[in-house]
This record gives C-alpha cells, structure tokens and sequence, in this order.
C-alpha cells in the first residue's frame, strides 16, 4: 500500500472587490477575504480548499498547517483529533467573524473543514474519480441555485478603487424587481431569495409581493437575519403564507424561532440558531425549525455536512444550503456536496453572481467549468473537485489582499464609516 | 476516467453448526444460515458481502443481484434507489426473520447493506485501501469485543449430524461462570454480555452477581430482549444498578423503555425499539434509551451506520454494536466500521467463538486474518475488507446449505418440536 502524504501546506490569503451589500449588522465591506489552501503530496497531487480569511481564523488555519505534512489524507478523523488538538482550548469566540451576525462556538469545525476539503480532493484526484462519488455519487447531474438578491447602494462611498458597480443601486421594491431581472435574466435563475433585515418588514413584505408579481411562478424566500420579534415574525408569515417558500431566521434563537414555528404553517429555515451539531438537540426538542441550511465550511467539511443531511432526513427535518462571499473552490465543494445529497431537495444559496460587480479578475479557478445555466451549475466530471488553481489570478488576489487594508469581516464598523449611529438590528422590529 | 463496473453478481446461500442457544423466543437450530455475496468487476476485483439467508430475503437479494451488473460501485446512492426500485411495494414485513424476536420493516436498508459492503470492498481494493479508510481512518488498530454468554442446552435434541458441542450444557448461574471462564481464557473478553430472557429474572440477576464475583474488574450487561414488564426492569434496575454497564431491551417498546429510563440510572440499550432510522426520533423525543446498538446488516451498510453514529453522538446516546450468527465477511466488516467509528466507545457484541461448536469447517473467508487476541480483533491492513473467500470452504457450507434443511431462522418453531407449549416471552415477567 502507497501512501501519497501531504508534503507541504500552502495557504494563500486573497481579497475581491465585493458591493455594498447591505444586511441587519451593516453592509459588505468593498473587499471580501477568502484563503485558498492547497495540500500538496510527494508524488505531485494538488488538493484545493477554501475558506475565510479573517485574521483569527488565518492564524488557526497556519497552526494546522504547520504541523500537516506527513498526514494521510485519508485519515480524516485523524486530521479532526489533529485540529482539535492544536487549537487546545482555543476553540471558543468568532475565529471568523460573519461581520458580527453569528456567534461560531465551533471553531474546530470551522478550522478542520478547508482541510477536509482539500483531503477528499486529493483521495479523489487519486483514484480518478470527482469528489461527490466519494459521497455515494451524485444523484443529480445539475445543482439548482436560488438568486440572491440584495439591498444595496449604488456604490461603495468614497471608495473607487475597486472597480464601477453594474449592479446600482437597489433600496425599494422596484429596484430589487430590477435586480432580481438581471440574476434571472443573466444566470437563469429558478429562486430567488432577498436578504432583509433592512427596512422595516412592511417594506420587505412589499418587495416580497413585488417579486410574487413580477415572477409568477418563482419559489421565493425573505431571510431578515433574526431582525424581527417573534410577534412581527408571526405579522409576516400570516401576510406572506403561501408567497414564500419558507422564512429563513424570522427572529434571534431557538426558543423564539419555536414560538413563531408554533403559529404558521409558514416553513422556518436557519442558518443563525443551528449552525452547529450541538444545536440540534434543543432545536429539535423545541420544534423550532423545519429546514436547517447545511455550509460544509460551518459544519466541517463535505462527510459532517453529509451527516448533517441524514439527521435533517432522520428528524423530518428540511435541508437547503447556505452561502456566504466565495470563489470557484468553495462554489465546486457545494456542488458535489449537494449533486451527493438526495434529500437537498431545495435550491442552494450563491453568492457568486457578485463577483460581477467589478470589471477586475474576481477568482482564482481557471474558468470554463462552473458555469450557471438555468440557474444551476453542472457537477465537475473531472478528478477531484474537477478545478484548478490559476496561478497568475492567485498571485492577483493575494496582491490585492496584502493592498487592501481588510483584515477581517466587519460590517457593522463599516456601516458606521458612513451612519455613525448605525445600531446591529437584530430583533428591532 | 475508467470505471470498473459491476460485471457478475455471485449469491450463496451458506449454513453452519449452531448450538442450542437459548433466548426469548425458543432456540437456535442446528444449522444458521448466512448469505455470501461476491461482486465481480470487469477488471477482475471481486468485492465481499455477507447477510442473512432466509428465503424471502434471499429472493429479494437475488432480484437485485439480477439488474446490479454494470453498476459502478462508487455509486451506492444509486444503488439504494435500485434497490428500493426492484424491492418496490414489498418493503414490509421480515424478510430476514431474526427468529421472530425482530418486526424489520427497513426491508431496503437490510437488502441494501451486503451490496454497499461489497460495493466499499471494491472501491477499496481498487484504491489499495482497508475499507475502514473509506469512512475516514482507523482510530483504533484493534477492535474490543465483548464475550457473548448463552443459556444453552448440552446438545441438540435427537441431532448428532452437526458434530460434538463442546460447550455443553448452561442452565444456571454456575454453568454460566463456566461458560465465561472459556470464553475469556480462549478469546481474552474483557467484557461479557449475557442473553437472558430465558428464564425469571431473579435467577438471570443471580447469574449476573455471580459473574461479578467471578470477574470482579469485567463490564457486563443483561439483554432479555424484552421479556420483562417495566415494573420488573425497574426491580432489576435497582438490583444490578452498579453491577452492569447497561441494561439491554428490559421492556418492549419505545413507551414501556422510556418508563423504565425515567425511573432508574441504569443506562438502557437497545436493538428492538430502535432498529430503524424511522424509530430515532420517537425514541430521542421519549428519552427512550441511552445506548443504540448499531448493526451494519440492518442499518443499511457501513455508511449509513456511520451516520447512525454520528446521530447518537448529536443526540447525546451512547453507541454499541449488535451481532447476530455470522461469518468472517461480517467480522471483517463490523471490524472495518467500529475502528473508524470514533464515538462506537462499548466493546461489540459477537456470535464469532459458537461457531467453534463443531470440529467442522466452519467459515467461508481464509483464516489468519480476524485472531481475537485479548478479546479484540486487529483491523485488517489489506485492501478492501482484507479477508478473502476460501473456494473450498465456500463449497462445503453451501453444500450443507443444499442438505441441512433449514431454510429460515424459526427459533420458536424449533422450540415447540420439544416444548409444544412454549411460548415466546416478551414482557412475561
Ligand atoms: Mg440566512
Ligand atoms: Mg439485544
């Protein structure tokens, strides 16, 4: 038995320009971080994974990488014992930080997943075969998509450096029907959710009715990141029963969740109060939601979001996919972890349209394979996560994250550049 | 990419010598069938499973071993919809008897699993890989087992063809002490369970205080399969609360388990109430159990009993293992799945030393590989399962198969040709 070891760790922080996407802690900062990692082996395989780069979380991700090489990259449980022992007791407090909006408990998850990652890419890359057959295979050729549709300003303000924004700006429901044209128009789009969180539900609800109106027969979804009291929560899901498809985090926490869950047939999905195992004993218990949104790079990879997807299935619970800013690598890891999910029987959050608010390269995956028809993306066929690095494009967004200034995710500072009393929203309404 | 598909499906019926084995519902009968499964790839592979053999669930196995070949076994998604395909509206009822003590209505998990086992086994072997790196690495190198102490009579009634039974009779609690002091000298069992049901409670319990005067340090546990009411598991909680590790199926049924666990610190186990996927909430929301007993051949394959694992863990349970009669393809594969099962913290449960009954040649895999030193087994290092058939051996218990005469597990029938009025006894006492 030939045993192709990890010989060397390679961790590259990059940036891209990302707009001034606005949500309940604040609004995007103009550059978005991510941290490629590469594994390489002695006999020349290359295995990809990304993640966030917040200065915490890099600091982590180099601990684990520094004691990496001469790890089987079949041995994940191995490498699980093998993060958890280097972040000792380290593990508590946002390592990334979601601008503020999630309190992550789960930093060994959080840190092992990038490596998961790119360990499942390596054993793939191997034996020749993509990543989602070492799942089960995949169970669909396609992986559908919901467009994610935003609040935003016109343009990040003061700041030019990051390219013209062609998406403008959107603060009403005539704008985000506007938005909402050009992701349907342009990528094809079957879904479409709107981040709220924004302005009061009223006029979230109206943009909601405005989108019903303009796109008959799309599924849609309004995820106001908790901003709600669960009596406002359970006002929206009595004026939005049978326009939704669910409500995603209505309002802050499990037992406020279980009493809005307690009074609509509305479906309640999270991605704030389930975000890790532990969670889902008292979520289950309280009966609080009725869909968990999976993110491998949350729940520690593709094997533990693959767990996840049977407890869902086990618990009579639904399960759709989550997303945050990312590039190629994290977007081919959705798409075999959900082509390898039979019971994702809803379409996955993106946010990678926004890649194209820049003129500028915006990726470090050479293009030609994840390309969105109809709004889904077609499962790589090649080895492993079927991408690869561009190593000019790399080098691009590395320079641009040495450039930058960003050093982690901060909305709600950034909010308060521009509105000094800019206050988190959470539960305000 | 070249894939090495399914080609040829091979299916044998086996038999060989069981004791007389006393339990809840009658007695082993002379002869305990297994069926061998072996899936051959164009390349020349051949891949291992092994499961039950009662003829209705022989049939269903056959009817999907009939449409398997061309199958790529990186796919078992795939195949756990064929199977559930070609099983179609017969999914209920016991196609695998277990001697009437189990209702199996997962019909699709237990005809699923040998072809997953297989299935993994190719991959595996084509990879050069222990099957247990397919489920993410060994964390243990050996595998503990617990010594399995019977009832039993001296020999089988008016049946001398299945050779000598050197263990003879055990009907009380010193027999017992004898039967475990062989247990534990030949294998090394560091823990020992003991199937009761057989007789009142109080001379089990005496059984079991005798067993702990014998082997003052050893774990034990005490499994009825359910031949008590809850109010007589309460009193035996209450007498063997400290003696053993848990107590197994006391009581049938979620409701009547949970009755007991609300009233003792006992911890309770179980592989009656919870023996589906179906049956993990009633039992999590109940409180029901502290312990599953996994079972591959149930739980559909190796993967699915991975998530099993991980559910216990989520859920806060305790994680052991079941076996019934089996073979070395089974030893193999619940050795695989218990190193790589880092939660799986109870020794298992093995039938493995009853099938040194008979001076006969007992087994179908070549010996050498699955020795129990100090009661564990070493998690074999080869590709795949890392057991391979013995062609001669394969004959000879397939010939027995053809002339023993039993064609499905009936413990209870057996009984009643020398008890006429035995009853089965659950929740008799
Ligand atoms: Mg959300
Ligand atoms: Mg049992």
């Amino acid at each position: 038995m030939t045993i192709n070891r990890i010989s060397r760790v390679v961790l590259t922080p990059v940036a891209f320009a990302d707009p001034p996407l606005l949500n309940v802690v604040g609004v995007h900062q103009p550059w978005a971080l991510r941290a490629i990692l590469e594994l390489h082996t002695d006999s020349g395989l290359v295995g990809l994974g990304e993640t966030y780069a917040d200065e915490t979380h890099l600091a982590r991700l180099e601990a684990v990488a520094d004691v990496l090489p001469g790890h089987d990259p079949y041995d994940t449980h191995g490498l699980y014992r093998l993060v958890a022992d280097v972040l000792g007791k380290e593990t508590g407090g946002a390592g990334a930080s979601f601008g503020g909006m999630l309190d992550v408990d789960s930093a060994v998850d959080t840190v092992y997943s990038p490596f998961e990652v790119a360990c499942l890419d390596l054993v793939a890359r191997e034996a020749d075969r993509p990543v989602s057959d070492l799942l089960g295979g995949a169970v669909r050729d396609r992986v559908p998509f919901s467009g994610y549709l935003f609040y935003k300003w016109a343009g990040h303000p003061g700041s030019t450096d990051n390219g013209p924004d062609e998406w403008g700006e959107a603060l009403n429901p005539d704008q985000i029907v506007a938005q909402a044209k050009r992701m349907v128009d342009g990528w094809g789009f079957g879904s479409l959710k709107l981040k709220g969180g924004v302005f009061p539900p009223e006029e979230e609800c109206a943009a909601i009715e405005a989108l019903r109106t303009a796109f008959p027969g799309l599924p849609l979804r309004l995820d106001p990141n908790g901003a709600w009291t669960p009596e406002t929560s359970i006002r929206v899901a009595e004026r939005l029963a049978g326009v939704v498809e669910y409500l995603e985090d209505p309002t802050p926490g499990i037992d406020a969740m279980a009493r809005v869950a307690a009074s609509t047939d509305v479906p309640l999905a999270t991605n704030m109060c389930v975000i890790a195992f532990e969670h889902l004993a008292p979520a289950v218990a309280a009966d609080a939601v009725q869909i968990v949104l999976s993110d491998h790079h949350l729940w520690g990879g593709l094997r533990r979001s693959a767990l996840l997807a049977g407890i869902t299935e086990t618990f009579g619970m639904g399960l759709s996919m989550h997303s945050n800013s990312h590039l190629g690598v994290s977007l081919a890891a959705m798409v075999h972890l959900a082509a390898a999910t039979p019971n994702l029987t809803y379409a996955c959050d993106t946010h990678y349209p926004w890649k194209t608010c820049s003129g500028m390269a915006q990726d470090v995956v050479r293009p030609g394979v994840l390309d969105f028809t109809d709004g889904s993306v077609a499962v790589p066929t090649g080895p492993g996560l079927g991408v690869e690095l561009d190593r000019d494009l790399l080098g691009e967004l590395h320079e641009r994250y040495l450039s930058c200034g960003v050093r982690r995710r901060e909305d709600t500072v950034y909010m308060r550049s521009v509105v000094p009393d800019f206050t988190p929203n959470t539960a305000r309404w």
